[in-house]
């Protein structure tokens, strides 16, 4: 245990810098799809901070990317969350809920187009302005799994699905 | 683009605390798997810090977990990179490297067994003493996608790829 509690000293705290933000049809969380797969090709486009377009390099070659975000207007996070999709409680780890301890999302959007720092994307499922903190080619080698096993969600059907208010911070 | 300018501007910094760290058998990057898919089943465990517990209820259903984490020991961020699969210099966003301008990582690894704040978990690709940032539930209806075109990945073979040292903080 000594030398557990030697490392867990030495974690260094997190600062990130958003890269870009992502600008899609959704202005506020009520009716917004749950997951990029429940967004019936809803279309947006991301803006790059110019300093980090080089980094673009290649990626129009790829039909899907990961967007890596931070869902910035979540309510304070909770460890036990009632999920969109669900009517009982769950912890949050077992859910996708964007109220978590450290609010970081992360969805496929299909990659229509790119245009110097502008990349046209579908399937969006965030909120319009989105801060975007890293983009990651999808790739059926490294992300897809066969699973037998999905928890709770095996008796919900999230085609479609939409949230509502229940995670998002309330203005006064 | 007035709007857009303001927008950019009520962005806010974006900090993480760790919640607990991955023990792996890599202690150094090169001869780790580049990714979980990779690892041939290389076991490792999940020390959740006590205060973030109660979120794991319900999250032994799931025979996959997607684990976001900080490479901690990744070298300065790059724009652009040669990649361990490649021989051509990429723009960072079209490959997985861990030297990117913010340096979350993503795995979905296999679940083996939960006890109180431990979880025992296969297929790791990441270095001993990662911190944790989120767990999420792999779900095959949100995490698998079809796709076809999969850019300068089409010509490798990433089946039990392991690392170099190129990406890894370099102690004088």
């Amino acid at each position: 245990m000594d030398n557990s509690e030697r490392i867990a000293v030495e974690i260094p705290k997190i600062t990130l810098r958003p890269i870009g933000r992502i600008r899609t049809p959704f202005s506020v969380a009520t009716g917004t799809p749950i997951q990029s797969s429940a967004a019936q090709g809803a279309e947006g486009t991301i803006e790059i901070f110019p300093e980090f377009a080089p980094g673009l390099q290649d990626i129009e070659g790829f039909d899907r990317l990961w967007l890596v975000y931070y869902f910035d207007r979540a309510s304070d996070p909770q460890l036990i969350v009632r999920p969109y999709l669900d009517t009982t409680e769950r912890g949050v780890f077992a859910t996708r809920s964007p109220a978590r301890p450290n609010r970081i999302g992360f969805s496929a959007v299909r990659l229509l187009g790119v245009e110097e720092n502008h990349l046209r994307i579908a399937d969006v499922d965030m909120l319009d302005g989105t801060p975007l903190i890293d983009i990651k080619p999808y790739m059926p080698a490294f992300d897809h799994f066969l699973v037998e096993r999905v928890g709770w969600y095996k008796n919900v059907s999230p085609a479609g699905a939409v949230a509502d208010d229940r995670f998002e911070r309330k203005v006064p």
